[in-house]
């Protein structure tokens, strides 16, 4: 990360033909900076300015100026935000007017990584803050409020308290082995005392992971022969989308295609489009390429119709899915009568019928949320980690805090022990960010959107 | 146009994933909207907030609202900004929320509309903040400045002033017949100061007119055989570009696929694909729908190489074309020698050499900028209008005054000249919109953007 005390400007939103732009300036230059701009100067206040931009004498813009003052401000620095008009050209403009004069472009989460390094967040406020941007559902974007705000943080200082309390009776016996009596220092108290610190961080990574595939959302491949109204299926879950279909960002194996955002779920869609050509028996190595694919699906939507539910080729697709979360779904289900359901039913698990060409896919979406959304996280007020470093730093605490435990069963010597507290110890810090080397941070950081 | 006094509100940046969206509120609840989602209310002062914001008691984001009391504000009524953390979701919510508490969203220009009829703007400082916004180039970026300001805006009201004296003179006349020598009433008097007037509404089209070009794009075809390197050519075109491709709004001819923003001129692109099988005798029919296409073109960028110039398939596009304005681009020039470009330049008008492999395109672009880059519209400092509906006004005031000249120049009765005059004063009144119908004005603001 370069220069770190240059004052530096971005765009916080994306620059594209819009009413508004707004670009933000930080650091200790930036009144003095916005003032070669202005002929009516603005003062080191917290205040709302309407003002003319000039560049010399030239009018660029009329434009709202918000003013912070260090250290209250999101970065911890002076900070003035622009709202312009927002042309492309314009915004673009004065971006460059801002360098010119003397800010620096900023890297991408270089605004967060400030208010980071300033105090005025922690790292799960920091990525609380992400997650809640690019959050696709509402579990997603509760828990990056939650985590933004630091309203459960303190349960991560008081497992830092508690530990640190363990490891410093663990020090006073190593420092003072003829006091065999310090309290709480027996192996039955220090172990007690660890396993409820275990059981608290066991509980975190229970509950992180059973959010982290509603939040970010499920591999779902639709399969099925063609014609039995996988397009129809589709069209109408797009239908359903409460949100916006995007691209996913960042998803690097390719396969994931397109995704879903049903209220409290998102689909990862899976391009199955190989599938399509099972009915061409020749092209068999096009099949098999396609069902390798749908192995990384965790979830199938297996799409029959009632005549051609045992034939060859939808046998061929049971087979290979048979070991997989699936759920049947009889389209066309206008012309099943409810004898033949109620048979079906009997026959089958996890089976729906839909009408997708009317629209009709209740039952479809009853089972995907009686499948995957968890009430139980949903109403779950307490902290929730839904990012995969985090929760990579979650599993490390845990394997620290039960190789210690294994090793007090053991009788492995206490000072040995007690390297594995201290790392257990240094992951937390880690995870708030108390402890870091610069190098992860900026890495954190980077995976940020340009202006946050 | 539904409900003016309702209060509105509407996002002002596009919802996309980006590190801040702006959400705006106008009218007269604005304050008590945002105060319901508050537990730390605002008060009605001009003024910067950092707040949380709830849905009961549900935190939903910490947002940095900016309070503009009516009527100092942009719309002329209350308006309260919100900046929240910019995902689509979060948005999304957010804006549901205002509308749940009472607002409803706002129609497109909605604001620019309500600022408008609280006289905060004239007609031509709204198309102004407009044309900014979608400002290509530097050219129509600064003439929408300008007009959003309204620094020019008193010669019009001038011009109202003098046409308003003539009218009176008239009226005068008319109603008192008697008095011969009112003064400034005589035939010469009167055509002396029409003719004044019609002078300036005349350079204020020709102004006008010659800006619109260079500030909206020239519609631009390249053409030329196959192999003699138009795709090349239009990616170093495309390189040059100072701004950003997009797809142009609004042109509903079709033809028009692209955009290649130069500093001061754009060029919008003619999709010209069907030319490139002008080798392919047989397709005539093909060949002559390209042709009808680039019809539509002001400006032909003809590439040919040096050994194909007299082809027979260049000699038929030659003959197309030799009535536009074209210019003929001789590419691979690493393969002409220095005698040879002497002789070609003097055979030829218009002549450039390109290697747009080696992205050396300066003598184009050379030659675009003297063929339309007008240095005089770009350093002058009156009034210019680039809107076509403006422009069309001003010309509808041009043929009413010089109806009026030519009829007293016939002797026609006074009082039917003083209705050409009525009507041409008419017309000036709703280019600055001080005349209008409600529909009209509908219709102005619907092509603004949402926000706006």
């Amino acid at each position: 990360m370069n220069n770190i005390n240059q004052t530096i400007v971005a765009p916080t939103t994306n620059i594209s033909t819009q009413a508004i732009s707004l670009i933000r300036i930080s650091g200790d230059d930036s009144f003095n900076i916005i003032n070669k701009l202005l002929k009516k100067r603005i003062t080191e206040t917290k205040n709302v300015w309407v003002r003319k931009l000039y560049d010399k004498n030239e009018l660029i813009d009329e434009v709202v100026l918000t003013s912070f003052v260090a250290p209250a401000s999101f970065t911890g620095e002076h900070v003035v935000e622009i709202a312009c008009h927002g042309g492309i050209l314009n915004t673009q403009k004065i971006i460059n007017l801002i360098i010119k004069n003397g800010a620096r472009m900023a890297n991408k989460g270089e605004f967060s990584q400030r208010a980071f390094l300033n105090n005025k967040i922690d790292l799960i406020q920091a990525e609380g803050i992400n997650d809640l941007i690019f959050a696709k559902n509402e579990l997603a974007l509760k828990i990056g409020v939650n985590n933004m705000t630091g309203v459960h943080n303190q349960s991560i200082i008081n497992l830092k308290t508690n530990l640190l309390d363990i490891i410093s009776r663990i020090q006073v016996s190593i420092d003072y082995p003829d006091y065999d009596d310090v309290e709480g220092s027996s192996v039955e108290d220090l172990t007690t005392a660890l396993r409820l610190i275990n059981n608290e961080v066991t509980a975190l990574l229970k509950r992180s992971k059973m959010a982290i595939k509603n939040a970010n959302g499920i591999k779902t491949a639709i399969v099925g022969k063609t014609n039995v109204g996988k397009s129809s299926l589709l069209n109408a879950l797009l239908n359903e989308d409460k949100a916006i279909v995007t691209d996913i960002h960042g998803t690097t194996r390719d396969i994931v295609t397109g995704e879903i955002n049903l209220e409290n779920i998102s689909l990862n869609l899976i391009d199955t489009a190989g599938i399509r050509k099972t009915n061409d028996v020749v092209e068999n190595l096009g099949i098999e390429k396609s069902f390798k694919m749908i192995e990384d699906a965790e979830l199938i939507l297996f799409v029959v119709n009632k005549e051609n539910l045992n034939d060859s080729e939808n046998k061929e697709i049971f087979l290979k899915i048979k070991n997989k979360k699936f759920i049947l779904i009889f389209n066309k289900s206008e012309l099943i009568s409810n004898e033949e359901k109620i048979q079906l039913i009997n026959e089958y698990e996890n089976i729906v019928f839909t009408s997708a060409i009317n629209n009709d896919i209740e039952m479809l979406l009853n089972m995907i949320e009686r499948l995957y959304f968890n009430e139980e996280i949903m109403n779950n007020d307490s902290l929730i980690l839904i990012n995969l470093e985090q929760i990579s730093l979650v599993e490390q605490i845990k394997n620290k805090l039960e190789q210690a435990l294994n090793a007090i069963i053991f009788g492995v010597p206490i000072d040995i022990i007690n390297v594995d507290l201290h790392q257990a110890w240094e992951f937390l810090n880690q995870l708030i960010g108390e402890q870091y080397e610069e190098e992860i941070i900026d890495n954190i950081f980077k995976k940020y959107c340009l202006g946050k």
